[in-house]
């Protein structure tokens, strides 16, 4: 067997990393679990119809087949029911479907989150992988879903990104209520249109999106210029409104995307205030988000010094999130690029984990019959949450410091010897050893568990994050 | 879109049920850390040729392709690289695959654990799926792996899976080189011939597997009679080592897996005390896993009153789970069925999640207009880790009792009015009510998590433990 390449598109993590990873998934979870959001996972796969509806995006879907199957795989197998498989693209396409499969032992509204790899066979590059992790959250209802769990979903995505030691975070937010309403007030005949060409401000200038608006939207240049105007609104305190009203406009669906709108950023005042800079939310009204399903909130992330990236989250309100032909099940969520954000973060050294291996502690051996006893050593650390490795061989002590050091181990423990010594434990950083006693003594509290270390060396660089941060 | 039917194979958890998967899972990941196991997770997708080198189970693999690549799969695509890829159909594979192509950023004796699912095309039937879970902890070495490696893992399994409630599980081991001694010192000419054989006793009748020892083996019915005996020992206790040798075969070999055997037992027997009845580990002389990588101790893990779906974990030692060809790495570990274990226990009861909704408490609304409050209420209590939701409407607090109710929710609380009475809470399965403040209540230590609910209905079944466990 040679020695393997990685796959370009499916990158893995080294256990120091994975350690970093595992806590970020933890702290979020955590914090979904603290609002009443329960945790579900999906199959992988869905049916290829079910994904492939959307339509855009047929080509990156990764297709299914057992290896000695016909080759037509869409004929039955010996179960009659074999139908032609994909893997999930986005976490959204196999919650609505779970909604409908399982509506009847819901209750609504539903609160789940979701963190599982979706996969999109495209091009690689930083940032994009053919295997990603995301962290979904999102609130279903049944026939209806009042506003405030707009407010309330972008709130929570806010504490919890806000608890993670990330370089700062933008919540870019709009509603397609404000949009639509504004290009209906002014007379725009073709307000969809209009919200596709608007929506590639980020790609080209202004001149040529009015002009793409007043020939594939009907506007005229008049009218281009006011949405222009509408798009260059950034603002994150209640001038919002009176903003937008100066530009004359008076509609009814304005009206009200524009209170949604004002909602959503006074309800996340105080969580953004409680993320001590790390999340700020604003009003940006370029964004629409081209997917159609929108009709309401809708809301992109962008992180710090990682602009190139594009938006690292994203999500909003959908009317019709699932809909079985009787009922209709509305939802609001957003969506958290894990790998997106933490792949290029761990690459650039931005953050780091803080040791290979759980253990806080490495119990020396004087010799190896000696093994027995130093297990029902570290037994008495783990019982009370400590975790603790015995030296894999007997060698010098001086050796097994060493060995401990390699793996990022903070102590190491003596057993007392025949002499009748006490145990002893030594900070391998300090050089400091003590007596101790393994039903008392215990670590630092930042030692106790692999953390996160945030580099401390661009300190004057937008964004870092000065400070080792135990999650 | 019509209401989807579930997919042959591929199960997925209601919410209650898979906070109990949750659980599971963070109570092993926890048990394997303490002793010293880092987490990592692979990429799910293997190049082919790397899956179907076994052989044995070419047919269970799903392979995967671009829906819009070229037919050929095998065909470069524009980056001149692509490979044709399977999913992996177990979480060995992957591993050895991570080791070499990592090796030279591990410290070895390198301990991991890796929980993910695995596919296989197989037919679906109870306890056998064509997405499942496992949880896999192995220990790998370079070049060597000490023995009493093997006790290690052994050990930290019994440990892990002791601490959860589940029917009682039994580790029946054996070991490769016993056997192997056993049948040369006997003079049986076909050793690998003869345990393949053996295996077979579980399907065939002891005088069927003797002929076929006779016929494939080379055995004399003599010698055929003989190991039929050694494969009916069945013992937990130091005997094991008199009773082996009381059938008179002398061989090094046989003498060191003896040996190793016994270390086994020794070791883990303060693991299966401290698991109250719930692990049993024993020497069944007749486990010989068909795979021909085991080159030492072996392991089948069966759970009481689920004999029915085989071994529900397994492992053992390999000389050789990875080799690039300057080095090999030496391994060994066991393999635990998540999904196999535990929907089975849910379909039948004998598990259940305790709530749907990870809220412990339910904050009341008295108007719509006070929602802002009732959520920096519920804050407060989220700051305490205490997990709280805001009612989804301004009810009449009656129905909000009833909405808390349906999701399992065992807390309402009510905040002071504007008459300046004290906030109160209600238990709801009590009906007591109580004035409270959101800074110091606190619900008792079982309502803070869902929870698994062991069935009480089947306590004079064996295997069933008649507690509510808090994992």
């Amino acid at each position: 067997m040679a020695k393997p390449t990685p796959l370009s598109g499916f990158p893995e993590l080294l256990p120091a990393a994975r350690a970093v990873e595992r806590e970020v998934i933890s702290s979020l979870s955590r914090t979904f679990e603290l609002h009443g959001f329960a945790n579900i996972e999906t199959r992988v796969v869905e049916p290829l119809e079910r994904l492939a509806k959307g339509g855009e995006i047929d080509k990156e879907i990764y297709v299914l087949r057992r290896l000695q199957a016909p080759d037509d795989a869409e004929s039955a197998d010996e179960t009659g029911s074999e139908r032609q498989l994909g893997l999930h693209f986005d976490l959204t396409v196999p919650f609505a479907r779970y909604v409908l499969e399982n509506a009847g032992h819901l209750e609504f509204p539903f609160r789940r989150f979701q963190i599982q790899p979706a996969w999109r066979g495209e091009r690689p590059q930083e940032g994009r992988y053919r295997q990603f992790t995301q962290a979904d959250v999102d609130i279903v209802g049944k026939d209806a879903l009042p506003f405030h769990h707009d407010v309330e979903v972008m709130r929570v995505m806010v504490r919890a990104l806000g608890s993670l030691p990330l370089p700062p975070l933008s919540f870019q937010v709009n509603n397609r209520k404000l949009i639509q309403g504004f290009y209906r007030g002014l007379g725009i005949p073709d307000v969809t249109a209009a919200i596709r060409q608007i929506d590639k401000l980020d790609k080209l200038p202004p001149e040529t999106v009015a002009e793409l608006l007043v020939e594939h939207a009907g506007a005229t240049p008049e009218q281009a210029d006011r949405c222009l105007e509408l798009a260059t609104i950034r603002v994150s305190d209640p001038t919002l409104v009176q903003r937008v009203q100066a530009l004359g406009v008076v509609d009814e669906l304005l009206s009200r995307g524009l209170a949604e709108l004002a909602s959503v950023l006074e309800g996340c005042a105080d969580a953004v205030k409680a993320s001590d800079g790390r999340v700020s939310v604003e009003a940006n009204l370029r964004i629409a988000r081209g997917l159609d399903y929108y009709t309401g909130t809708v809301v992109e992330i962008y992180m710090e010094g990682y602009e190139r990236l594009k938006a690292v989250g994203g999500g909003g309100r959908y009317d019709a999130l699932a809909d079985d032909g009787r009922t209709t099940y509305p939802g609001v969520g957003v969506s958290f690029g894990i790998s997106r954000t933490l792949l290029p973060l761990l690459a650039d050294g931005v953050l780091e984990g803080s040791r290979a291996v759980p253990s806080v502690v490495l119990v020396a051996l004087a010799d190896e019959e000696s093994r027995p006893a130093a297990e029902m050593l570290a037994d008495r650390l783990r019982s009370r949450d400590i975790a603790a490795e015995v030296a894999a061989s007997p060698q010098k002590y001086g050796r097994q410091i060493r060995y401990a050091e390699r793996r990022g181990i903070p102590f190491v423990w003596f057993p007392a010897t025949e002499h009748g010594e006490s145990d002893q434990v030594k900070d391998i950083r300090s050089g400091e050893q003590v007596d101790a006693d393994a039903a008392t003594w215990g670590p630092a509290e930042e030692d106790l568990r692999p953390g996160m270390v945030v580099s401390t060396s661009s300190t004057d660089e937008p964004g870092s994050i000065d400070e080792r941060q135990e999650a």
